[in-house]
């Protein structure tokens, strides 16, 4: 499907075998050469890192985290007052009070699942939620390959297969593979904003009959990188195929704070199932995702995230958690997810200054995401659907022939090829739609659009003067 | 072997089948029942955790990375200017110059990687080190359980085996078991601190003939939990078992920092192994590692280690990064470890007190150690041999024939039974010598003693005072 799904058949066997066993590895790294360009400085926004574009970090996370690690600010005055009271907090709640000590291996830190326990529970309008039920790791796409590998069984027929939104985040098709899955393909509708259809889930569906084995059914909502956001509706037609077909509902959730769109709302899996009722409420399995790296937080470099498992067995719960015997989870993401899930409140000194990081955030979202998408708009081959939440847009190209067959000859995707040229003249980095999971001739581009303002036009300003130099070259 | 290889006969399959695959979980974390005891606080030296029992942090570790979290103090003057300068050159070393952004896939900050490699020349008097053949994990149990995955295959007599030491660390016959490796043990010469015997290396290999396939072998020098330290013959005698044997040296040697035993010192086998000459410097396969957690620097909660791969096929390397391909890793820890590899130099405002600091924890470790060894030694029944390095001691006991008894009744290890009674008669935790793979009735504890020279007093009359009362009870 991407290109990170291909092994890379250099690799198989062709060196003189070692004792290790010399197995393929996958290069995820792209070539860059960046060398002696035109252009000072290259903007990537193929990924949702939006610190590496130029995003300012929540001060109030990291003011925390600053007294944690040295504690010695817990008494100066450098620091907000509440910043250091949360600081002394969370180093009570920390193993030996050090940020240095192990967390408990496979469990992390009681305090922090409650903390965000409440925060889910506040979130849904009192439904309940288990602490017992979350499961940190370093990052939610480890906890998202820990279920994968989790499923992972059988063989041919059996082989347990994931639908799979299509496009889909572009880290998804890899992490499926390492886990040994099935990716089947349901198509999100691009005229509808990437809605979810529920025909086309029934379509996908039959594909899989004594093909593989169906398990589960993964959602990005807010989407990534449609930018749709799913209402009520959709989200209950979602968790009534689940439940007819016995499926384990996979609700990646990490940009449910960073919804933007006019009149829409985030509304969880988890609420929505638990307000059809019992004969949901008590039935339907559901991990819902949740990151440190999403959004307005951005703090990916940290590595944190949380999954809450609704009506699983204790004893697959608890597999989970041997998943991660070996080692005890890094203690310093707990403690800003801490802070993530638990901001200042209206009454605390740094209400005020947290409130206006958020709102400006989000604000420079929405703005970048309605440019962004009206001046690809005018650009000749392009069409954006508008986004409403989440920090991608996922324009649609069209390519000129001719330059689908030089692709063709080169041996790489026209998307890709597109991108490659985009960033050796002009130092922009876009994603190509094929890593999301589109094929030809659906090419696509992935961007960004969570980037200081001033960043963004000159990324804007670089595509443009490309587009319309390569629809020159190829007329 | 250890309670911890014993997979838990409860999960397995006794509950409704889920669709997510149940497969058996494994609980590491043991009841304390820690309520209403006549003892204040719980003293835990099961562990190598140093900070969770109350040893303080390198300061300038710290100061490094507050500056790094929260930039704001590279300008004021809480911090001293060393420490903020580096902070500074870390920043600018990330991606998108925060610890916010992913550093990159699978390889980590190439700058850190580049430190780990000048500090291992320096270390080992020139030999060269490739920053290519640094891998960087969340913790060194992660890189040595990565290795592991890597070399596991075949079933039966083609199942991969390693040579395993017995005593060995706590955590390694779970990793082995994770891997779903076997562990063929070797026994070190307790009478000689814990030396490896060349004799038993060949006897242990000898059984594995039609049983296994013997892949590789590890060794922890200096010696967890034996606190030996490996000369120089005694190195080179395992290089060459190991090139004879065709065996891949895993070599764990997160304890380099922590020699104190008088006139010794510690030489890492990659430096014996390349001044052994081509013959072996140019083909055995060395895999070493090094972790944040250990020794004097004990930021165990950071998360952070890496290995150092030699003669390893390039294939087989790539295969090892593209395990980590699914995520990059924290960058946090990253720039811990580049403080560790690179400390203060005698110039910098922060040598001295750097210098103190390490001194008095060396110190601190090498006083205890003598002290608990001389103290165990007075109690009947206790053997303990001198340690020359890392943070742990393990003293034999010889366990009243009734207490064995009455542990056999009750379905538990006597020296399990022993520390289970320690902790709820008078709150200490310590290691019972079956998780290090001892075997009845070769009954040890595994005792941590970096810790401040009060706690260690407290910790050794409490031990005694149970110890003298156990052998009232059972006379
Ligand atoms: C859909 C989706 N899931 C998860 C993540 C975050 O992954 P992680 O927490 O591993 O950084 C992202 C980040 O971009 C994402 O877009
Ligand atoms: C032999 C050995 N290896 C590794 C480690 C450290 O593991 P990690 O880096 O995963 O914390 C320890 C820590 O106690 C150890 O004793």
């Amino acid at each position: 499907m991407s290109s990170l799904e291909e092994g890379d058949p250099k690799l198989r066997g062709t060196r003189a075998p070692s004792r290790m066993q010399g197995q393929a590895a996958r290069s995820t790294e792209e070539s860059t050469h960046e060398a002696k360009k035109p252009f000072q400085q290259v903007i990537d926004v193929s990924t949702g890192d939006s610190h590496r574009a130029g995003m300012k970090p929540v001060s109030f996370v990291r003011q925390v985290l600053a007294a944690c690690v040295y504690p010695e600010l817990l008494d100066e005055n450098n620091l907000p007052l509440d910043a250091r009271q949360r600081a002394h907090k969370l180093l009570g709640a920390c193993t030996g009070g050090s940020v240095g000590s192990y967390s408990a291996t496979a469990y992390g830190i009681p305090y922090v699942c409650k903390s965000v326990a409440e925060f889910i529970m506040k979130r849904d309008g009192g439904v309940r939620s288990n602490p017992e039920d979350i499961i940190f790791a370093p990052g939610s796409t480890k906890t998202l390959l820990m279920v994968l590998h989790l499923m992972a069984s059988g063989e041919g027929e059996h082989c347990t297969a994931v639908l799979t939104p299509m496009p889909c985040p572009h880290t998804l098709p890899m992490l499926l593979d390492m886990a040994g899955l099935i990716l089947v393909p349901y198509q999100l509708m691009e005229d509808r904003g990437g809605a979810v259809d529920l025909e086309e889930l029934h379509r996908a569906l039959e594909t899989t009959r004594g093909r593989c084995s169906p398990r589960a059914i993964y959602i990005s909502n807010p989407g990534n990188p449609t930018g749709h956001v799913q209402d009520r509706k959709s989200i209950e037609d979602v968790i009534r195929f689940a439940a007819t077909e016995g499926l384990v509902l996979l609700a990646d959730e990490v940009y449910q704070d960073s919804v933007y769109g006019q009149g829409k709302e985030f509304l969880s899996y988890k609420r929505v199932l638990f307000e059809m009722g019992k004969e949901y409420s008590e039935t339907v399995e559901l991990i819902s995702f949740h990151s440190l790296s999403s959004g307005c937080m951005g703090e990916c470099g940290l590595r944190g995230g949380y999954m809450e498992a609704v009506n699983l067995d204790q004893a697959v719960l608890k597999y989970l958690r041997g998943l991660q015997a070996s080692s005890s989870p890094p203690v310093f993401p707990q403690l800003a997810l801490e802070v993530m899930v638990n901001p200042p409140k209206p009454e605390d000194p740094s209400y005020k200054t947290y409130s206006q990081e958020i709102l400006h955030s989000l604000t420079t979202l929405s703005q970048n995401a309605h440019r962004a998408c009206e001046f690809l708009n005018d650009l000749p081959g392009m069409k954006c659907q508008p986004a409403w939440g989440g920090v991608f847009i996922f324009p649609r190209m069209h390519l000129p022939h001719q330059m689908v067959e030089e692709a063709k000859v080169l041996g790489v995707k026209a998307d890709v090829l597109y991108c490659q040229m985009l960033l050796e003249e002009e130092g922009v980095r876009l994603g190509a739609g094929c890593e999301n999971g589109q094929e030809d001739p659906n090419y696509h581009i992935r961007l960004c659009v969570l980037a200081p303002p001033d960043t963004l036009e000159e990324m804007l300003a670089r595509l443009q003067a490309f587009h319309l130099r390569l629809l020159e070259r190829f007329p």
